[in-house]
This record gives structure tokens, C-alpha cells and sequence, in this order.
């Protein structure tokens, strides 16, 4: 990304990481790779989390207590689900100075930021969110590549200093992403689209078939083939996550799942009443969008 | 599958398929290497695809005229898109012998089996469909293997031939599916519930999100992670193919819907009451379904 104006000191030299599973820990790895002299500390609430972090030797210092790494930290990164991030904001806010900056990598962006602003009033709060992720999770599913080619979406408040974000922009494109900018509100409005609700979708057709299989007596999954299979892929992600993901973005996604329906309830009405061009004509909409992706340079990952 | 009664002839000799795009040409392919002594002739309308056949040397005769290589044949076997079977089989019946088997591909049936009944009314019937496919099509795309391991569902009628069902089970065993035997309304419903309703979701979800993107003037698609991609990939399917499929089991696929509709209700219902115990719940039936596919002996293709 690009900012103009006065260069800035945005030299970075001690990160604090708070919660290293599989996205903290690659985040370690990653910049460890980058810049080897950094240094880099790694709080965790799980013991064997901190124990397998330790083993594997990604950081300068693994603790316990949040507050302990955040203190004298350039920047604080939270990796933590997003049920974990207020109470563990509100216990290091008073260790977090003026030279401090925040950021955070949660899927929803509007509630989380307004958690982290309220229980750290002060704090030079750059959001963001790497668009990455994997069906595993915990520190030994990490990876430094885990970032590379994605997007990271950047959602700072108006008054965020130009320096600030420049200086997050450039510690995610040094571990290999692509960022771009935007609001809060449009970042969750996109995620709603392209991730939230279609888990959302996914995840209800396939407890529908568990349910339809108990109702009926009579084995569904196993005739299951390639569409279903792909939900059921995206439905196994971690449950605890995606239930923080769905309430902390309430709004977009209900919004994003009434446009969604009033497609599905367009084709239903154009499928009752025979109406094989109306029909066609969702359908070769819906296919041209993959071809639009990959000339867009997208990757099939 | 195993029928109980007398010993019957199965033995096959001449075998016509009727449309040698990709499934008909797997047919073709894995049959010969099954017995190489099969005759087996080929019929489709188009003369690019008969160009391309004759090339690969898959058949033993190919025609423009369905009705030429249905004559003497022991099995028929209709591999075109659904709309276009009631105009084949309305031509060929006259030359359907009494002691030919027409059977059939189709991904529903209930209705494109009353279509060959009523084209064929003295047909030896057993209609089929071979849960097996791929995103491309055509002969080039053909291979012996598409069938291997892949369920083939047969739905005959209640008065159909034990002998009957017997040859075309074993024909489809030859070829490497697993065949399992049940009625028309319920291979139906059960395609509805892992194939057709969730092509129907995929294809709204993928449509909606161009619609926003449209609307909103700001490139959603270029954030589109994991989840969105599966949809995308879904909604890639043929338009033409998916239209005939929507159209021909339109009631199963409405009761199916209705019931993906409900879950997603009420788990849209639990997001929005902040009800955490229910949301997890429907998302841990969900995750759950993917491990029993598993334990069930199910490969991830």
C-alpha cells in the first residue's frame, strides 16, 4: 500500500503475540524469517499451547500473563478467538504505551474494534484481518507461508495516525500478504458475502441432511458426492470460532443471508413455474463468476 | 447386489449408447476393457462429438441416427441431458426389441422414467444413474475410471424383471460402481438432499454475491476465501445440464429445500437472539456429519 506524505520511523523491534495458535504462531514464524534480529514474545492461557510453542522454540519469551509480554512491545498483535479478546484488552490496557501500536486479526472487524477501543481508550489501534486460514488449528498447524498471496484487510478508525497503518501495512506485506484498506463496515459487509454466510448456508444443509437421515431412516451421506462433499468440508470448521464469527457480525450477515435467499426464492419461483430462461439465466450469472475470479488472477488454493 | 431366484443369462453382446459425451464415452471406455468382445455402437447428434469418437476409436459403429444402432442391441443406454431423452426414445422405440434392456443416466427419476415408460410403454425398463461425474464434459473428458468406487443407484419399477435388474447391476459392477437398489421417489429425495438442493444454494449464494458486487460497485469476488471458492466451483456446473436436473425433480427438491430453509432459520434465529448454546449446537451436528462420512468408508474426492 501506499501513503504519501512524510517518511516515518515505522521500524519495529519487539512484537508481543497474544495467543499462539495456528494463526499466532505462523505470524511468529513468519516474521522470524523476515527479520531475525526482532524480538518476539508469545502469551497463550493454555499451558500446553505455551509447552508446544516453547518446544518448537518460535519465541524470544512465552508467558502466561498477557500483560507481562505486551509491556515494552512495539506492537500487540491479539490472535485470540473474538469471545477471548475483551477480557484479555481490558487486562493489558494499562501496560500498553503511547508508543504501542494495537492490532488484532478476528474475521469481523466493526464489533471487535469497538471491544478493543473501549477497553483501550487510548490505544493506536490499526484492525486487521488476514484472509487466511486452514481446517486445522493450534501451533503445530502454523506456518510463516500461511499469509503468502492473501489478502489483509486493514479497517482503521478516521482518526488513525497515516504512520500507524503504514506501519502494519508494511509487517503483513513483509510476511508475504497483500493488503488493501478499508471501512469497518464494508470489510464485514464483504466477509459476510464471501465467507460468513455461505458457512452459514453450508452449515445448515448439512445438519438439514443429518436431520433428514434421522427423520427417514435412510442412509443420505453415504450416496453423498462432489457438491455436498464441499459443504461438508466447509462445515467442519471449528464450531467455538464460527459461533463467535456469526454473533459478531450479526448485522452483515443478516443482511447478506435476506439478498442471498431472495436469489435462492427468485430460481425456486422461476424452477415452480418452468421458466427455463429465467432459470438459465441465474445459472450462467452464477458460473461466469468463476471465470471472472481466475482472470482476475485469483489462485485455485 | 444380490437377487435371489434362478440362474439367468446376463450375458450382454451388443450394447448402443445413445449420446457419447462424457459419460456415455466412460461407459464406452470401461466396458470395452471389461470385454473386449462387447459390440458396442454409439449414437449422438452431434457431429463433432461423432468426429471426436471416431477418432479415439471407441466404438465399433457410429451413428446420427439413434434408431440404427438400437436395432439388434441387447442394452440401450440413454447418456443425454434429460431434455433431450423424450424425443430420442420416442424415435428408437420402434426399434426396441423384446429382448433389449433400455436403461438410462439420468441424475432423477422419477420423472425421466415415466418420459422412457411412456415413450417405450413394452420397454424392459431399469432406469439408473451413476452418482459419478466431473466438472468437464464432453468425450475428450471420458475416462474408464469415472465409475470406479461410485455408487449406481437403480430404481426399477415394481413389476421390472428380477433378470432384468440382475443384468444391469452386473453391467454397472463391470464398469467398478457399487450398485444399490431403491425407488424412484427415493433416489429423488436423496439426490435433492446431497446434490441438487446444495447446486441450488451454490448457484443463489454465487449469483447474490455478483449481484452485490454490481449494486455495491466494489469487488467483492477479489476477497473470496475458502468457503466462497467451494460455492464458486460448485456453481461452475454445467447451466444447461443443472437446468434439466431443477426441472425434473422439482418436488423433491422443494420439500428438501424447505427443510435447508428451516435449519438455516433457526440457526439465523439463534444468531440473532445471542443464543450461544443453540448456534454451537447446530454447529457441532454439522462437524459431526464429516467425521461419520469418514468412518463410513467414504474417500474425500
Amino acid at each position: 500500500m501506499h501513503v504519501h506524505g512524510h517518511a516515518v520511523d515505522t521500524r519495529l523491534n519487539n512484537i508481543a503475540i497474544i495467543g499462539v495458535g495456528l494463526i499466532g504462531s505462523s505470524i511468529a514464524r513468519a516474521a522470524r524469517l523476515w527479520d531475525p534480529s526482532l524480538v518476539i514474545k508469545g502469551h497463550d492461557a493454555s499451558v500446553e499451547v505455551r509447552d508446544v510453542v516453547r518446544r518448537l522454540n518460535l519465541f524470544d519469551e512465552v508467558s502466561g500473563h498477557a500483560h507481562e509480554i505486551v509491556d515494552g512491545a512495539d506492537l500487540v498483535i491479539f490472535c485470540v478467538p473474538i469471545g477471548q479478546i475483551e477480557a484479555i484488552a481490558m487486562s493489558v490496557a494499562p501496560a500498553v504505551g503511547s508508543e504501542t501500536i494495537v492490532t488484532d486479526t478476528a474475521s469481523s472487524k466493526s464489533a471487535v474494534s469497538a471491544i478493543l477501543r473501549k477497553s483501550m481508550p487510548k490505544a493506536r489501534l490499526v484492525p486487521a484481518h488476514p484472509v487466511a486460514g486452514s481446517e486445522q488449528s493450534g501451533p503445530l498447524a502454523g506456518s510463516p507461508d500461511l499469509f503468502k498471496g492473501r489478502w489483509c484487510i486493514l479497517t482503521p478508525e478516521r482518526n488513525t495516525e497515516p504512520s500507524d497503518v503504514e506501519a502494519v501495512s508494511r509487517f503483513w506485506e513483509a510476511l508475504g500478504a497483500k493488503v488493501d484498506i478499508m471501512s469497518a463496515g464494508q470489510h464485514d459487509l464483504v466477509l459476510a458475502a464471501i465467507s460468513h454466510v455461505p458457512h452459514l448456508f453450508a452449515f445448515s444443509a448439512v445438519a438439514a441432511v443429518a436431520e433428514l437421515e434421522k427423520e427417514r431412516g435412510y442412509p443420505f451421506l453415504d450416496f453423498a458426492a462432489g457438491g455436498f462433499r464441499d459443504f461438508t468440508r466447509i462445515a467442519a470448521a471449528n464450531p467455538h470460532v464460527w459461533k463467535d464469527i456469526f454473533l459478531s457480525n450479526k448485522e452483515a450477515i443478516l443482511e447478506v443471508s435476506s439478498i442471498f435467499r431472495a436469489v435462492a426464492d427468485r430460481l425456486q419461483q422461476a424452477i415452480l413455474g418452468n421458466d427455463e430462461r429465467a432459470i438459465l439465466e441465474e445459472l450462467i450469472t452464477a458460473r461466469a463468476v468463476r471465470s471472472q475470479m481466475f482472470s482476475n488472477g485469483a489462485s485455485d488454493e
